[in-house]
């Protein structure tokens, strides 16, 4: 069956889905993207998602309006044509396509919508679930505005790639204060060593992680509270427990921090219990078990 | 005539020059480009801006042999094709075309190199040169690599908006000490209120500017000497004379920094100096007066 992804309202076999060379997600980064899983064919969280995109399109002033239905339909046309049940889709939307100028083009132009789905490997998800991943940190590096969606992402692009050569699952950033931020593409938790659950605020400095707003729920009862504040990178070493949330890698114990055990090495009972109430989270939106 | 681009080897009406959808172009602005400028059909500085290109594609690791051979060829037939002897050409090489995962994809894959041509509106830039433009300053908000030539340009983008929106060419970068760096899409220079010619050296926090590294050359003779430091935001606003220098821009006056004067409000005579130094090395290498 040919993979079909969308654009501009057509649904196309992939490799017949482009863009003019034109288009100002090309030549400049111009654009904002969402990645939403679904489960049992159903979306989690498409309203946050939706949310977080009309707050990414308004912080670069591009004109598109935003509607639920709009969204639902090209969800169920994607995962009905691309007959995958479990996965996720990417939705890009640029500024649209003008002759090359920085400024943005003078009067309307319309925006670039493209959509792509693909299966998620639940059973490499399940098994890093289980046993942790490694991570590393790197000097933060990106742009002004980590907290718009943006694809101006060769900064996490690079960062990604040090993680990979190290065999490590992420970069975690610190900046010039020796304060972390978040993950090249996840937010970052840590249980301190006072036992205490801390993640850094959406202050601006940091994506506002849709998982992390789940969990940020999920975690009332579950655990004694959470501390939303910056961290350093020198807390986060003395961490006894350290874990990683976004959509594809949901509640994601770090079990080595730059070469070093993270706790006793193994995923500790903190995450545990959060990986359980997400997981019931899910279950509860899509009727799925998942992991 | 139709407008004619270039994709991947092939010359294409200009609305078939399109790229997949999984470009790392598109979707993570995993991509490097230059614009070079020729008159009377023959390119200036051409060497340095493939010998830049060389160093913008080593430093993000893309794999992409530059030839000479290539570019000239690829510049003589843009230029043929679509009947323009005086203007710009836009090359930009992306990492290529691959599932969407941050890190740098397993195996070879294939860079795209896309291309197009325009005239420049000389008339509109002699006006410029002549009379001098308006300036703002703004705060750095750009990724960690800025000598690197890519397309990861939201926060220029940003910048050079905010600029239009105040009727103003150019934003020029200051950093977090008030340092100035760079402008959005040009290097800065100023004769500061000591007479002394000051510009950045291109210490990795700024692009290595082609014109920049032309009128360091040009103003051996034309000028007292130069000196390349860091300079503040602060000195600039008593400088005596302010100017730009990119490809399109050439060695452009700034009067009016923020809203106010700089010197008596007319192009310098420092400056004019070295804009007539600039128009006798376009010449030698292509004949042409240009402004």
């Amino acid at each position: 069956m040919p993979r079909i992804s969308f654009v501009n309202g057509n649904y196309l076999p992939h490799e017949q889905a482009t863009v003019p060379i034109e288009d100002r997600g090309l030549q400049f980064s111009d654009a904002v993207y969402e990645i939403i899983s679904f489960f049992g064919g159903k979306p989690l969280d498409l309203i946050p998602h939706l949310e977080r995109l009309k707050k990414s399109l308004e912080g670069l002033s591009i004109k598109y309006d935003v509607e639920k239905g709009y969204f639902l339909d090209l969800l169920e046309q994607m995962i009905a044509r691309n007959k995958i049940s479990d996965g996720i889709i990417y939705i890009q939307i640029t500024r649209g396509v003008a002759p090359r100028d920085h400024a943005f083009p003078k009067g309307e132009i319309t925006p670039t919508i493209i959509a792509t789905v693909r299966p998620l490997d639940m059973e490499a998800i399940r098994n890093r679930l289980t046993n942790g991943v490694k991570i590393i940190t790197v000097a933060e590096n990106r742009w002004g505005r980590p907290d718009i969606k943006s694809t101006s992402l060769l900064g996490n692009v690079l960062a990604k790639e040090a993680a990979a050569r190290e065999g490590a699952y992420e970069a975690v950033y610190f900046d010039h204060h020796g304060i972390v931020t978040e993950g090249a593409s996840s937010n970052v938790w840590m249980v301190n060593n006072e036992g205490i659950l801390v993640t850094r605020k959406t202050d601006g400095k940091i994506l506002p992680g849709i998982t992390r707003l789940a969990v940020v729920k999920t975690q009332k009862g579950a655990v004694k509270g959470i501390e939303e504040r910056p961290f350093s990178r020198d807390a986060l070493k003395t961490a006894r427990e350290i874990f990683l949330t976004s959509t594809t890698s949901f509640v994601m114990p770090a079990v080595n921090l730059d070469g070093k055990s993270v706790g006793d090495g193994k995923p500790g009972p903190v995450t545990r219990v959060l990986q359980k109430a997400y997981q019931k989270y899910i279950k509860e939106q899509t009727g799925q078990t998942v992991f």
